[in-house]
């Protein structure tokens, strides 16, 4: 018996995907390989709402987001609003292209007010980008993208969004919220292995990276979509392509597909909702109130004198699900749940509820 | 039946090492993962003969390179030696985040004479580093890496090299060679699924990067040791490893410690020996001379009158063979075979010469 996980990523991953890592590798390039590239690609833009151009790298979510930082930061110099860990992060990518980086800083038990970026920004005419985090898996805060996304606009400045924890399972318009840079990873919520991280950029964005003076070649956005045009019919990326997984990424973007991407966001919102709702009746707390909730990882605080480890422990070793500890400032305070991707199912919510109860029957012993 | 990949990178890859590929995904971190990711990591460094830090990073072999040359650039300006096409990819690489990177262009009909390395340091006393490709794989020819590192130790320069197309399939001992970036990936002779970069740094490079000003994050070395270091049991890598493509890396660097490096070596050079004796015997030339040809991949000039991409087109065809073309300046005058990895076999060889063979009567009619 195999453990399931349930972390917030990487993310247990369908049959059906998994055997596209298996298959006989191929050639990254030729006709028939950069068919299969675009045809993703126009994939993961259904998923990502956008017509804005996408780019597949190989690399982690922070390949893409140091991507869309690192080309336009020469151009636009960034706020970068931090309420939790992965905002720290994306400070961490910026700090490491300019020295003394503008942070707006939140507390991180809450989401960031929109009123907030405006003020910063009216403080601050300078600042040519505003980049946050979606979720910060670390509490499970979901910031509120799109009315950040209406200050940017207002005050037109580029908007960089790093939706590595929520794409395909929070609602999330990159077109329509005005997000001219969004990156994601593979192996959460579009339910593919870890190994790709994926970019979009808009022509608002294009207009700074094609002017600015971008360093690095790897990460470089100026670079791909040079070879995305010149090389178009036969090799459309200036590497070479990660082969087993970006097929098993496709299949799993058809299968998002075929649901529905509203369907898929509203089934993560019922598996968190009857999470969030079997939580509380078994008397735990959750971190954050049900209107800052993603629907995609949960933070649940333990009852008084049970560490949160020992849950997890008790769960994973004789339930066989991995839940996940809390990390930094929260270790030994919260445990996590991720309902990401294919795990984003009512029946395994029951499952983890249903084995977080044992644990706390056995461990109040 | 399926078509064989002969081309130089991707691989075919071995049945044990892709069925690691589909196996349920797991976390990327915890004390299992740690203990699985360092026994890696040694093995990795056997394979290199290196006693130096090794890094696996999810990206190809460019950002391997780019690790090495973008994290140390900044306390050793470089010398990139050009006898090809990877040699102009070290030069973009380099030049992306410097100005004016010294270029020694060579002709790239034959290796690098290291007296011209030497003469190129002594002329210019500011060089600290000298980068140089392996194994051109559009021309097939091998440089010499052990002399040019000979020079590089008298001058005390730092030595990178690109390996992406000879580790594990050519000669290359790394310490002993004083090679003090040596990067690679996992696509090529390790025998595994493209998607991952492997670096090695020296102490001698450590003392560069940690001292110099290095841009960027992802590809920042001092980031990756800084992980490999605090997070040693649980995480030690700073992003989400790709979790399948990391356990197939495993597998297939199991299966080359079990040959033995250098009986692996001595299996590339016997392959290649033969397909070499047969393609003269076909009475077509090989691009190279034997003494400078690499063993892991193999240019081809067809005879007058015959178009490579016919012969690459017909044995893809009809013996479900799939060889490479020449790529820039080459294209329409060579084809390619790669013999790299599980594929260098002489009986793999026997088929590419008889499917040559085959092609050659084919379109003299």
């Amino acid at each position: 018996m195999r453990t399931k996980l349930m972390v917030p990523g990487p993310v247990d991953v369908d049959e059906e995907v998994l055997l596209e890592m298996a298959r006989p590798m191929e050639a990254h390039y030729g006709q028939g390989w950069a068919k299969l590239h675009w045809e993703t690609v126009e994939m993961a833009k259904e998923v990502f709402l956008t017509r804005n151009d996408l780019f597949v790298i190989v690399g982690s979510g922070t390949a893409a987001i140091e991507a869309a930082i690192g080309s336009s930061i020469g151009g636009a110099r960034p706020l970068v609003v931090v309420n939790g860990g992965f905002g720290e992060r994306l400070l961490s990518v910026a700090g490491s292209y300019m020295p003394a980086v503008e942070a707006l800083r939140l507390p991180d038990d809450g989401p960031i007010p929109p009123e907030a970026v405006d003020e910063a920004l009216r403080r601050d005419p300078g600042i040519g980008m505003v980049a946050v985090v979606h979720c910060e898996t670390m509490t499970s805060v979901l910031n509120p993208i799109k009315e950040i996304g209406e200050v940017c606009r207002r005050h037109d400045v580029l908007f960089m969004v790093d939706a590595v924890s929520t794409l395909g399972g929070a609602e999330l318009r990159t077109d329509e919220w005005g997000i001219d840079l969004c990156a994601t990873g593979s192996q959460k919520c579009l339910g593919a292995p870890p190994g790709l991280g994926l970019v979009s950029v808009s022509e608002r964005a294009w207009r700074v990276i094609s002017e600015g003076n971008v360093p690095g070649w790897y990460l470089n956005l100026n670079v791909w979509r040079d070879y995305a045009k010149r090389w178009e019919d036969w090799h459309p990326f200036p590497i070479t392509m990660a082969v087993p997984a970006f097929k098993a990424l496709k299949k799993s973007l058809e299968m998002i597909l075929e649901e529905g991407i509203e369907a898929t966001w509203e089934r993560h919102r019922r598996a968190s909702a009857l999470l969030r709702e079997g939580i509380r009746r078994l008397g735990l707390g959750t971190f954050v109130p049900d209107e800052w909730a993603s629907p995609t990882v949960t933070s649940i605080i333990p009852p008084e004198g049970i560490p949160p480890e020992r849950i997890v422990e008790h769960v994973e070793r004789k339930h066989r699900i991995r839940l996940a500890g809390g990390i930094g400032k929260y270790e030994g305070k919260v445990f996590r749940v991720g309902h990401m991707g294919p795990a984003a199912k009512e029946s395994r919510m029951a499952e983890v509820l249903w084995a977080v109860e044992d644990a706390l029957s056995e461990l109040r012993r």
